[in-house]
């Protein structure tokens, strides 16, 4: 397993392995990984000659009052669990090398980017989309792994390669959650152990919306306050938003149709943490 | 010479190329043909194993009072200049395969866009920083070509290039001239017969700038209100700019030392034409 530094070794590597025909596999990560990581990291081993993996605490998609001092980073631990399973490289640039001085390009990604967690997060999602758009231009792959816990990210990056053109496949890996249901999440660490039990309240009010659905309700407003009602049982957790939107605009929506995402950010004391349920209805 | 429409088809067809370990030339254009255009390409033809052309006048990059419907185009003649050469794909896309209903995604190149042509371009090297980068997504070359006398492109090109880590080399060609020196561009053909005589000042203008500079001028200010004196000669002629400037940051410089550009906007009639001469002064 190679660990990789710089933009211009990366790209040559990358390169050697297109030339020699290797089909190139990428998951972008922040490090801190944990089971969610891994299992797409395993998807990506499956379904490509060569994996690449990245780790990069962005700064540009963390708001000033945001976490990005204290967000985990443990790249020895990282390391050691992407080994066994075949990762062939990791890229871990450290933040110059990624924004040099002078650095001012940014990609925006239209109005996408600022509903949902984007209202609260302002340029989040165009962070998202500039250091993604980077790293594909620098690992060169043939296909992205992403985790749907991030659902609008998913929605923003699909978004990116079509408009922008890139010849890379995204692909989105199902939310991996802990035995109460609770998605995994670097950020679970900063849960004390009365709020990680607070924090199971996420996927049971997913759940309850889900059940409503399937048993056709079609009010999505009446999914949405069971939804809050369900989550507000909690005192340790403030809801930021409870959503039913549409999968492929993420825009709110009135009636349910034949799919739907339910999408939370939730506080559990001071941890914003985020989950979405896809629910398909059989037609 | 292949005529290509879509861009699922482009990218199939680079990829091939790609696999057969060929190397590919690009050089974008919006089309109307000039010898300045065909240098371009003769330069990629002897470079490269492949040479794709594209032929796009890109909406974004015109203001709404800008000549985009009157832009001239001419596919026909266009396609009779290139297929000499030896050019294998010429890449044709509609507008509405290029900006599909709901595209919303940008790139901001930050200050360097917002200066010189952009000052009263607003939002113009943003359009072409967009739309480059998908061609280059599109058409996936091993370099790019583009001429020197869209000199402020050329170097917002080799930002985004630089920036996004696009891995591609982007080559500037020299300004291909008319006898009387003025620059080819596809917007002399608005000129009438009295316009295009007085356009020859631009680049008598240029001359005389570096001929002081040659001669040891080193104080900016009095190579500038030279040049303009000397285009205010010419009654057809209103200044837009007329800047000395660094040749790698387009910053206005004060003191002449071993390198500078002088970029001059200047509107002939209605037409507004470009210029620009790089002084390199031996050390």
């Amino acid at each position: 397993m190679q660990i990789i530094k710089t933009i211009k070794e990366m790209q040559a590597l990358s390169r050697g392995f297109k030339a020699k025909g290797k089909t190139i596999g990428f998951v972008p990560t922040m490090g801190a990984l944990h089971e969610g990581h891994l299992s797409l990291v395993r998807q990506t081993k499956a379904e490509n000659d060569i994996v690449v993996v990245s780790i990069f605490v962005n700064p540009t998609q963390f708001g000033p009052k945001e976490d990005f001092n204290k967000y985990p980073r443990d790249v020895e631990g990282d390391l050691s669990k992407l080994s066994p399973i075949g990762v062939d490289a990791v890229f871990i640039p450290g933040a110059s090398e990624i924004y040099p001085n002078g650095f001012s390009a940014s990609i925006n990604i239209g109005s996408i980017g600022d509903i949902l967690c984007g209202a609260s997060r302002h340029g989040h999602f165009n962070g998202v989309a500039t250091v993604v758009a980077k790293l594909f231009n620098i690992v060169m792959p043939d296909r992205a792994y992403f985790g749907q816990k991030d659902f609008q990210q998913t929605v923003v990056i699909k978004k990116l390669v079509m408009e922008l053109n890139f010849d890379i496949d995204v692909i989105v890996c199902p939310t991996v959650r802990e035995p109460d249901g609770l998605a995994m999440s670097s950020r679970n660490s900063y849960l004390n152990e009365a709020e990680r039990k607070a924090a199971g309240i996420l996927y049971k009010a997913l759940k309850h919306g889900e059940g409503l659905i399937l048993n056709n309700v079609k009010d999505a407003s009446r999914v949405k306050s069971e939804i809050e009602a369900l989550i507000k049982t909690e005192p340790l957790a403030e809801i930021e938003y409870a959503e039913i939107i549409d999968a492929a605009t993420l825009e709110k929506i009135d009636d349910i149709k034949s799919i739907a995402a339910i999408s939370l950010a939730v506080r559990i004391g001071t941890t914003r943490l985020i989950d979405n349920l896809v629910v398909v209805l059989s037609i």
